[in-house]
This record gives structure tokens, C-alpha cells and sequence, in this order.
């Protein structure tokens, strides 16, 4: 425990240790920010030190995996400078592959003509197969690709970005169940939680969006803000079990993950 | 790689490798199952071997944290016989402490009156000391938790439990930065991803809730199944970086961390 900010009962109510005497109790009870406002920029703006500008442009489609989502939006969302924004064909609620939880699109494609950073989340069987056969959203990922500083994918959203001829003769990841069909798209599987091949970046399944987004957030800004990223979400994973990769599991555990994702799929 | 049903260019055309021959794909290209209709229900019933019912509320509020709802969700959404369903003071999108991304709440509070598993997520500062004030809350979460087979927290959602009276002379952890804010409810802070007393249940920060879930889905269902749930979102964590608690962090990484979360904050 450091600093005198943290102690309960000090000058502010806050439910956090402050990060400068009086500091973040203060700001989270008074700034006033209407909803969706940038506050990284009003605070550069106020400090005079404004960080330069990223946005970053989440697709969301329907059947889409939350986490695939979510992991990476809560990594990057607090590195300076960058703005995340949710994109679907309209905005609104799109549902998950389970039909169980919905995010908000607060972007429809239309209106999103550029962005520093794509990210393709995956999604189960039919969501991914209808995106990979979605000429529009090939179009439009490749328009996006002229100028994005990277384009990213999660789980078999690589196979999306495959579909769109964006890892032709690269090196990827994608969701372990669907390796082999990565080279359907002219790319080569590689092991990792997440590859690198100039400015495309590919995550392996679900979670690895969050280590995918460390390392982004690493390029995006520097190492230690990364860690500072990680320290804030408090991730220091210690699963029950360590049974996260197919090389760690057996054949009927791999059965019956894919049982489990048919059974929940709506 | 298992199985004939993996191999690219078989009989139905999927992107997921079978879990059983030709099954994977064919449900998932075939099942018209209405969005938000029981698939788990719908298997069990198909197969006659229908799972306890389970239903998991996860409460959102305004300014709560994406990931630690969607984490637990991802989770537990594929555990056989468990309904995931999220609440808010009303149905409808509801924005997170960045503002920059919304999930819908499919009911509303006053809907729902029992619940096997109560989900209770954190905040910043500013959502997290609303829901701590929130008298009607606080009596929606003790009528729930009368019924309930598990009370759980993530992150500062503890500090919610803590205000409606449930931590009193309980162990409990909650987000690294809130440990001393427990004590105000009359718990112990215990060290731990996750801490079990009784039914309730306590995460530590944000991605904590992942590992809490998976204990979950091995209380809920067994140990095999949340061993295969792990495979199937491949949580097999490598983050570039190791410095997700403060015992791995110094006191700057500390500062830097929250003011992160400060400047993001709405």
C-alpha cells in the first residue's frame, strides 16, 4: 500500500488508492463528460500534452465471441491517445455467438472510412463462415487496410481477414480447432498467442486477444505503459486448471470443448 | 489434429474442426434456434439428458467494467444447463466506465426475483461508490442472495457486496487498489484470484473474474467441464509481460496504472 491517497476515510471518497494525492477519487466524482466523449483528449488537452490520436475500430457481426471483443477493447482503452470505437453493418445491439449477450455497434461501416487500428474478433462456425463470405466486409476491410498502422484479428477472425486476401503468403494464428483452414487462405499457421507479419497481427483463440493487446498496446505507446495496461486490469492469470491449448489437452478434452461451443452455439 | 471432420474441404463445409463426425458444422450451419432461445436446453431436450437448470444474473450498471462481466460470461455461457442472462436498473444498453463501449441488459431488475448465480461486476470510482450508495440495489442483491447457490463478485463489485451487508466477517478479495476499502464492510482481505466462503464467492480485479468462473464451472458442472470450457476459449495465458499484481509491480507502475484509469474514466 503507498501513499497516503489510499487510506479510506481521506479527504476525497474514493473506492480506489489515488493516483496522485487527491487525484483520481477527485476526477471520478466531478468531470462531467457527456457519454462517449474522449476523455484520454480532454485530459491532454487540460495537460497540455495531448498524445497523438489512434483510433481503433472494433467489428462487431453477428454471432461475433464477446471476448474476443472485450479482452482487447479493456487493454487498449486506457492507453493514451487511443479511441476505441465498436463498427457493425448498422449501429446497435448485435447479438453473440450464444445469443446471450449483446454489445452496442456505436458505429455503422459506412461512416467509418479510416482507423489507426482494425480489429476482426472471431466468432463460432456460422458467424465466421457468413463473414468470410461477406464481400462487402471484405471491401471494406481492405479499405481500411490501406491505412490502417495495424490490422488485427482475433480467434478465427484471421480467417476473415484471410477471406478479405489480407494473409497471402504471411505468417498467422487463428483459433486452435481451425488452424488447418488457414492455409485455405494462403497463409502459413503459426504456433503463438499472437503473430506479427508486418502490420497485421493475428491472435490465437478468445483470450488471446489480451495478450495480443498487451503487445499492441506496447507498439502503440512503450512497454511500460503495457504494464501499467496489465497492472490496471489486474491480469495475473492463474486458471484452476491448465488445460488452455490443444498441447496440453487430450483428444476427448478437445471433443468435448467443441461439444460444449456447438451445444451453447444458437 | 483428430478426426476426419477437421480436415478442410469435408462433406459440410465449417471452420471449426468436428467435435463428433460431421457434427460441429451441421449444427451450426443448420440450427435456427430464435436469438436468445435455450440452446443448451434445446440439446439436452433433443438428447434426453436435460442439465439442472442454472441461471447466472449478471447485474450492469452505469460505469461498470466491460471485462469483468464479459469474462465470467464467456465461461460460464458454455457450461451445460447454464442460462447467462444480464440485468440493469432497466432493460437496454448500458455504458461502461470508459465510455466507449455499451452491453445490453436483457432484464430489467424488477424482472428478476431468483437466480442461482448472482454476478456482480466492478466499476471505477464513480460507478463503483453509486452502486455502494444504491439502497434499492443493495435490497434487489440481499433478496437475490437469499435464494441464490452462489454470490459473486469481481473486481470492486465486492465492495458493492460489502455495502449490502453480505461481507460481514467473511474472508473476501477484491481489485488490488480497493484491498483497503474492504475492512469498511467487516471483511478480511484474503490473497487469491478468487476466494470462496460459503456461497460467496470473490474476485480479484477485472481479469481475475476468468479464473473465478472457471472454479465456478467446476462447482457448477465438474472439473472436466471446466477444463474443457478453458480449451475452448484456448485460455492458455502468456501475457508479454509479468506484472500483473502489485507484488510484481513498484510503486511508479502503481501511479502510472491508476492515473491510466483516471484519464480514461468518463
Amino acid at each position: 500500500m503507498s501513499g497516503d491517497g489510499g487510506r479510506p476515510g481521506s479527504r476525497r471518497r474514493t473506492v480506489l488508492r489515488s493516483a496522485v494525492a487527491g487525484g483520481l477519487g477527485a476526477a471520478g466524482l466531478t468531470t462531467g463528460l457527456a457519454a462517449g466523449a474522449r476523455p484520454a483528449h480532454a485530459e491532454g488537452a487540460r495537460k497540455g500534452a495531448e498524445p497523438p490520436r489512434t483510433r481503433v475500430s472494433i467489428l462487431l457481426y453477428d454471432g461475433f465471441t464477446a471476448l474476443d471483443a472485450v479482452g482487447p477493447y479493456e487493454v487498449l482503452c486506457r492507453v493514451p491517445g487511443v479511441e476505441v470505437t465498436t463498427v457493425a453493418r448498422e449501429r446497435g445491439p448485435v447479438l453473440t455467438d450464444t445469443g446471450e449477450m449483446s454489445l452496442v455497434a456505436a458505429r455503422a461501416m459506412r461512416e467509418v472510412r479510416r482507423t489507426e487500428v482494425l480489429l476482426i474478433p472471431g466468432a463460432g462456425n456460422r458467424g465466421t463462415l457468413a463473414m468470410m463470405e461477406d464481400k462487402g466486409v471484405h471491401e471494406w476491410i481492405r479499405t481500411l487496410h490501406r491505412h490502417t498502422r495495424w490490422t488485427t484479428s482475433v480467434c478465427t477472425g484471421s480467417l476473415i481477414l484471410g477471406a478479405a486476401g489480407l494473409l497471402r503468403g504471411l505468417p498467422a494464428t487463428t483459433y486452435w480447432a481451425s488452424r488447418p483452414y488457414l492455409e485455405k487462405a494462403g497463409a502459413t499457421y503459426t504456433p503463438g498467442r499472437f503473430v506479427e507479419a508486418g502490420k497485421i497481427l493475428t491472435g490465437a483463440g478468445v483470450s488471446a486477444g489480451m495478450d495480443m493487446a498487451l503487445h499492441l498496446a506496447s507498439r502503440i505507446a512503450d512497454p511500460r505503459t503495457a504494464q501499467a495496461v496489465q497492472l490496471g486490469i489486474e491480469y495475473d492469470p492463474d486458471p484452476p486448471y491448465d488445460t488452455g491449448s490443444p498441447e496440453k489437452a487430450d483428444e476427448e478434452l478437445e471433443k468435448l470443448a467443441l461439444k460444449l461451443i456447438d451445444d451453447a452455439a444458437r
